[in-house]
């Protein structure tokens, strides 16, 4: 392989760290395809996940990463909405744009050969390179300047790859915020913290942040909690209930005649951890006529409190991202409206990106949220 | 006590059987009350659970019952909607109309003495006369004929009391039901059938009942089912899945481009027992996309396979009915395009209603579905 053929990647080679080696180069492989050279990517916990073996789909020799923009390199022959030098934003949902479910708001199950497969069936961003499918519906045109002449910020948009838009359409827009509401967010970490900067534009009356990690809640109050709960630093088992309740209470008041007492509870609660105790959490705060939203990625199963939830009309959803809603966060970052830049703690090179590695799988020790990682 | 300030009324005196005997006329005892004379009445399964002692909140010397049609016999000085003679549906939710809760569609939580209260909190209607309180929002009004003359059956009338709108609402309206979707509806009781009658308008292609009674399912099918299932025929646990996959497959050949093929399950799965092996039937056959909808009333918690569902983009509803659909319902009836009068199947005088509570308490037994008891 000549090094006009080849390129640097990281990838998977089964449960352990990936390898930061060269291998061929990204190319057009079918006329739908574009090849976008990258500009930056990051680390997701899946990412994590995944070099622990714990997603047996991606299989050894796959290059890792959902996230990533670029610069369009090489353009299939059925690619219409993209050219050769535009700047663009990968998604991490593959859409075909016309099966069934792509019709439907849920990209994420595209049967037409997309959903979530860069860095999962297929080759991912963590490279010079990457080939990205269907790209006419999963690319996104990346302004460099905003419509009134600011520069718009790389760190931006690569967090309308994936963690944006997963907060946003699976824990805000599934929830159904309304005006005035109690949220409680279960879980500080990027999605979680891209569920509290997407949800403040609906003016809940109270965002309570919920995390074991007193840097992130400190990162929360900054990006606009109103309320944080470390739940190990509660005295009983029944606290953060109480501290919740006390809360909702309070927020309440502005919106009920004067005598009228609400029962008790958050009107929303979304679940951004992925284990049994946090959802538990989600369904003890949850208020009558309160929606949980399912964030998180679950390894086993959860007790589901219907003995108690059956008489309260409360809403539960999960889902993965289908990343319908990129433009429009797209646009929320171009008026000023949203800015996700504090989200990257961490900058790196793209031939570092085994020490992103490191520093991003010791979030805790190293205060990280995500990592920049600049080719 | 004179036979003019008495009535007979069935009692519940503690665990066991309800006692049918004279106790004090019910009267105003507050200016937006109603006492409504009754014209016929019915049991609930939750009556069922009353008198074996469930309910802790229905104390001894309640009246049971919570559905009925009546005349106004005596109206309290601040009711403005009825009068003295009036035909009346009473319905299962007390409403006060102006709270936060009822102004959402959450009368069930009506923070103003409201919510489900008759033959729970205060006297019901399986007596002679009832009060039912914050009566302008919680009776409606009953017509003897239809806009083109025909006869309005009371029997259809008092099918309006509560099973209808819990099918319909917790049912059918919170699963959003679209063309074209196949629905599993889980248990053909009197609430399982309000879902499959109130389903049919939204053209689902398929409706499956599953019940391990075959008389009902037989009910089923007259009363519009595609499918019926019965889990206690099938000779393998996954049995279940696989029928209702086989029939989604055939449903989705509809609605998707040639060779295209949809992921397996149902888009909508509605329980009406309120067990977990039926909650966890729900969960098994749900297709990504899906809603389930929980009707049933449950003493204990369930499994939620989150490590399944959470990639499936599913929603999950709970709730007690708000009857705010009962006037949508009604003129269904009176269009002709809902009949709910073969939900009767026997009837009794109001004399022999604890001979109503023996035949009801066999239902299976008895292939009954609801008791039409007429004052």
């Amino acid at each position: 392989m000549s090094s006009f053929d080849a390129m640097y990647a990281l990838v998977y080679e089964g449960p352990g760290k990936p390898v930061w080696k060269q291998v061929p180069k990204a190319t057009i492989q079918h006329p739908k395809d574009v090849v976008i050279k990258t500009v930056a990517t990051t680390i997701c916990g899946t990412d994590l996940h995944i070099c622990k073996g714990d997603v047996p789909a991606v299989q050894p020799g796959n290059i890792l990463g959902h996230e990533a923009i670029g610069i369009v390199e090489d353009v299939g022959s059925e690619v219409t909405k993209f050219k050769k030098g535009d700047k663009v934003i990968v998604s991490c949902i593959t859409s075909c744009g016309h099966c069934y479910y792509c019709t439907r708001n849920l990209q994420s199950h595209c049967n037409q050969g997309g959903g979530w497969i860069l860095g999962h069936k297929i080759n991912g961003t963590q490279a010079e390179y990457t080939r990205i499918p269907h790209a006419d519906y999963s690319l996104y045109h990346a302004p460099t300047v905003t419509p009134d002449g600011r520069p718009v910020s790389d760190k931006a948009l690569l967090m309308l790859s994936d963690i944006l838009p997963t907060g946003y359409e699976i824990g805000v827009l599934a929830s159904n915020i309304q005006v005035g509401d109690t949220v409680v967010i279960v879980g500080a970490g990027p999605v979680g913290l891209a569920c509290l900067v997407t949800c403040l534009a609906y003016n809940p009356a109270r965002v309570i942040m919920v995390d074991q990690d007193d840097q992130r809640l400190a990162a929360s109050l900054r990006l606009g909690a109103t309320d944080v709960i470390n739940p190990q630093k509660l005295s009983t088992p029944s606290g953060l209930r109480e501290e919740v309740y006390k809360i909702a209470a309070e927020a309440n008041q502005s919106r009920t005649q004067p005598g009228e007492v609400l029962e008790p509870g958050a009107d929303v609660a979304i679940e951004c951890v992925g284990i049994p105790r946090t959802f538990e959490m989600c369904e003890e705060v949850i208020a009558p006529g309160g929606r949980i939203a399912n964030v998180g990625v679950h390894g086993s199963k959860v007790d589901l409190h219907l003995q108690e939830l059956w008489i309260k009309n409360i809403g539960i959803t999960t889902g993965l991202v289908n990343a319908y809603s990129t433009e429009d966060l797209l646009n929320r970052i171009l008026t000023g409206t949203l800015d996700p830049t504090p989200f990257v703690t961490h900058e790196f090179k793209l031939c570092e990106i085994c020490q992103a590695y490191e520093v991003f799988g010791n979030a805790a020790h190293n205060c990280a949220i995500k990592t920049f990682i600049q080719a």
